[in-house]
């Protein structure tokens, strides 16, 4: 533990570049060398050192769980050493984590859940009806009626049927095909497998990789395992995050000078840029990707977040097949939704679904291999994802208890998207689009050029400098624009909107002082 | 599903390889293709196909769940559609899956998890304070004091700090840090990421992974993947499948001409042979590891599975201590376990961890990054890791049931074993060495040569003809040796001894009457 927050103290003026990537300065696991080897005549050089690793791993980066993070638990430490700083708790606004931040789990989900994994519940009173006939439809298509069985690689069948159901639902009657829905460990699963499957090629027929920019770090981290080329193409920040496919047709083809861009990511609701595309730009990218012959990656985790009265969710599938056939039987996409997001919040069981649609059948046979390989997801994140797509309907013993937690979740989220966004727009020096949906705001924030010389002076990007700051004057976590990307000379942070409401406020005034005294500081 | 059927009848006379390996017949995919696609005149080339795709995926291999696992599916359907068959059901013995066998959970277990899932039983008279125990201490440690939040990447604290007792328990008081400890989703997932961190180079500089043959073919498939150099070395089928250093070192030498060999993997006891390492054998691997500058990977997930009364467990970490600080000091170890395997057969949780010795500090910091980007285990998983680790003691309420449960598991497997190898070695043509420990029987069998023509013929390994056959008429689900590997001109299958004992002995006659009735047809 104080190794941990020797790394980050020395993290902040580094010497090389650390494990978290370019634009970090924390030299962590150096750090941690000087802390920890003792000279020993007798060790040897090791094996496996940062000269001898893979380098497609090296390059990988990942803010959101990056030195900003480490840093937190440090002090998080040091308050509990009863070390004195100037608030009580550090506020862990960087990752969507809702339950962390004290959400409480839709009470219905866990009883199914605890019948499942304790059968013997199902003779006891207290659990409702219907949570009792869920939990026996999972466990009688698990082996031996366990969740400590293995599903199939694919997925329970059962529960495969029941995301189709929901799915047709969903897309008002667009029919799914359970044989098209494969069961993941959380969405990020998925999409790596995905993506593992579809590079290829050296040189300058390289995989291209189109994904937004400001991106979810997955993405970027995935590429840069695979040894693929991410080709970025940029949100329009003054027009509300908005893609616009006049940005996809320039980085098209600019990356076609040296890759073979064979695949666009799309992450709708935004992650981190909060933006719901409208029908018609949905439209427009999925003609794109036809005429271009993209294979199309769809994150629509955040598809129960929208809060905007006036945006609404499209599945790109959807879309897709109301566009008529030369589309619906010739697009390829795979879509993703996830159990971590939404009104329930359950990142822990690490649960979550793909569809695929117009996948080579030889492909379909290629990616049950694959996942064979690591056997199945994990049941019980296969079972949370059973009760979000098949929740208690009206006239069922549970419904009215789900239907108000639900919407006590979504209404609150709603609430705080626009006391969020109207806060940071009432402070001098930032800016923040409307957020529409998912769970964050990224703010843009002005760094005086003073304070970006200071950074310099620390080897930080100056939004890590900016964030490492607001942590250590108010406890506030929040992830830097850099770890997601922006345009150049642009300033953002991701913050969450998951704090109860009125520890929301108290943040929001947090960092508005925290800005003021920023910009006065460095003026 | 019909189409999974057709699959499957017609990966018997394939035209071109299937996703499941060249050993194999079945082009699964290409067939659905035939079903599927209708004649659509507007259908365009698939972006994604066999020829676009990533090979390294293509390549792998993985027997455990191939074709003839989908077979099995297919006559599962037949039967349940009341077509008539020499058998009522099929025994699915291709697969270390406990619970899908009949085995019980562990109460205790159960009763921490659905604790730990639905708090609110901690109200509940009906559930011991032991359980209600530890199901407190593992929510305290989780965010929001809830399993649906994401842990620590590298596991929630105080888990691997449970692991760390148990380690330095187990191996009679040699320290474990809990540093030094990574929770994983399952084991499969903890030797995939090491064995990513370890790849790199191209070209004669291609790091070369040695595995055993026959090995758990996780092993191949993961350096398909990685595009890795596997580098085999043989198990001495003669001498109870022992390691031999001979064998390593002839192994490593030839490897040394067209790759750089930098790891070495060992399971045991061992999957699929059954052996258990003595002490002696393990010094000297650690030593050769040692010699030859070899990262070790020690596969220790049957650690609790180890029957024959003259055998017992040595963990590598134990024996690389005990032989002093030239070899702890310097020897790089990765070992593994998961909740899968042993007494408690928790398959479906993906619970695992992973202790690494004298990992570089640079190394762990990479470690932890690469494990960010897919953010946490299951923590379910992770809370059913530390029962196991942390299982009632002597003076607890539960400790008399769990102990009963455990022991009974683990003597009614240990019977098993001794029976499967008696049994075995009755019949004409096969040998069987004894089941020292896991939960295989890996028998030698003799093909004849009309036999291995008529194999020939269906453009299949002739293990795999053979294992079709036993399926087909008894309704027994084995793998074939060639998923594993074996010495050239050798045959072999692996079968669990996971069914209850009654059934196991008819599994085993009707495999000894298959044998019989096959060396007949084919002498």
């Amino acid at each position: 533990m104080q190794r941990a927050a020797a790394l980050v103290r020395r993290g902040c003026c580094p010497r090389s570049p650390g494990p978290w990537g370019r634009s970090q300065s924390s030299a962590a696991a150096e750090a941690s060398a000087v802390l920890k080897v003792r000279p020993e005549r007798s060790r040897r050089e090791r094996i496996l050192t940062l000269e001898s690793m893979n380098p497609q791993v090296k390059a990988v980066e990942y803010a959101v769980r990056g030195p900003i993070v480490l840093k937190a638990g440090e002090i998080e430490l040091e308050l509990q050493r009863g070390i004195k700083k100037p608030f009580t708790e550090v506020i862990r606004a960087n990752i969507g984590d809702a339950q962390a931040m004290g959400q409480q789990p839709i009470t219905f989900l866990r009883q199914v859940m605890a019948l499942c994994t304790y059968p013997n519940l199902l003779d006891s009173p207290s659990f409702p009806e219907d949570a009792k006939k869920r939990a026996r439809r999972i466990l009688q298509a698990c082996g031996g009626n366990s969740l400590g069985s293995y599903s199939a690689s694919q997925g329970v069948n059962c529960i495969r049927e029941d995301v189709a159901a929901y799915i047709t639902r969903r897309d008002g009657g667009v029919p799914a095909d359970p044989d098209n829905i494969y069961l993941t460990t959380g969405a990020s699963d998925g999409i790596s497998t995905i993506l593992k499957i579809l590079v290829s090629g050296g040189g300058k027929s390289r995989t291209g990789v189109m994904i937004p920019i400001p991106q979810y770090p997955l993405y970027s981290a995935v590429i840069s395992e695979l040894d693929a080329i991410q080709v970025n193409y940029y949100l329009d920040e003054d027009n509300c995050w908005a893609l616009n496919v006049n940005e996809l047709r320039r980085a098209l083809q600019e990356a076609k000078d040296h890759c073979d861009p064979k695949v666009l990511c799309i992450i709708n609701p935004g992650n981190p840029t909060g933006q719901v595309q409208s029908r018609k730009c949905i439209e427009d990218v999925i003609h794109f990707a036809w005429e271009e012959k993209l294979f199309l990656l769809a994150d629509e985790v955040y598809q129960d977040n929208v809060y905007s009265p006036d945006c609404r969710f499209h599945s790109f599938k959807k879309v897709l097949y109301e566009m008529g056939p030369e589309y619906s039987s010739n697009v390829e996409l795979a879509s993703f939704h996830s159990t971590s997001k939404g009104y329930m919040g359950e990142c822990g069981y690490r649960g979550g679904y793909m569809e695929v649609i117009n996948l080579h059948p030889e492909i379909k046979g290629q990616l049950v291999k694959l996942l064979s390989v690591r056997l199945c997801p994990p049941v019980s994140g296969q079972a949370a994802m059973d009760i979000v797509v098949n929740p208690p309907v009206p006239g069922e013993e549970s419904f009215e208890q789900f239907h108000r937690e639900k919407e006590s979740v979504l209404g609150n989220l709603a609430k705080k998207a626009k006391l969020t966004e109207d806060l940071f727009n009432q402070v001098p020096g930032i800016h923040c689009n409307p957020l529409q949906g998912a769970m964050y705001a990224f703010p843009r924030i002005f760094i005086p050029s003073k304070a970006v010389e200071a950074a310099q002076a620390h080897k930080m990007a100056p939004d890590m400098f900016y964030c490492m700051k607001l942590l250590e004057e108010t406890g506030i976590c929040v992830v830097p624009g850099s770890g997601f990307g922006q345009r150049e000379g642009t300033y953002h942070f991701r913050m969450t909107i998951l704090p109860p409401v009125e520890k929301l406020k108290t943040v929001l005034q947090k960092v508005k002082d925290f800005h003021i005294k920023f910009l006065e500081k460095y003026a």
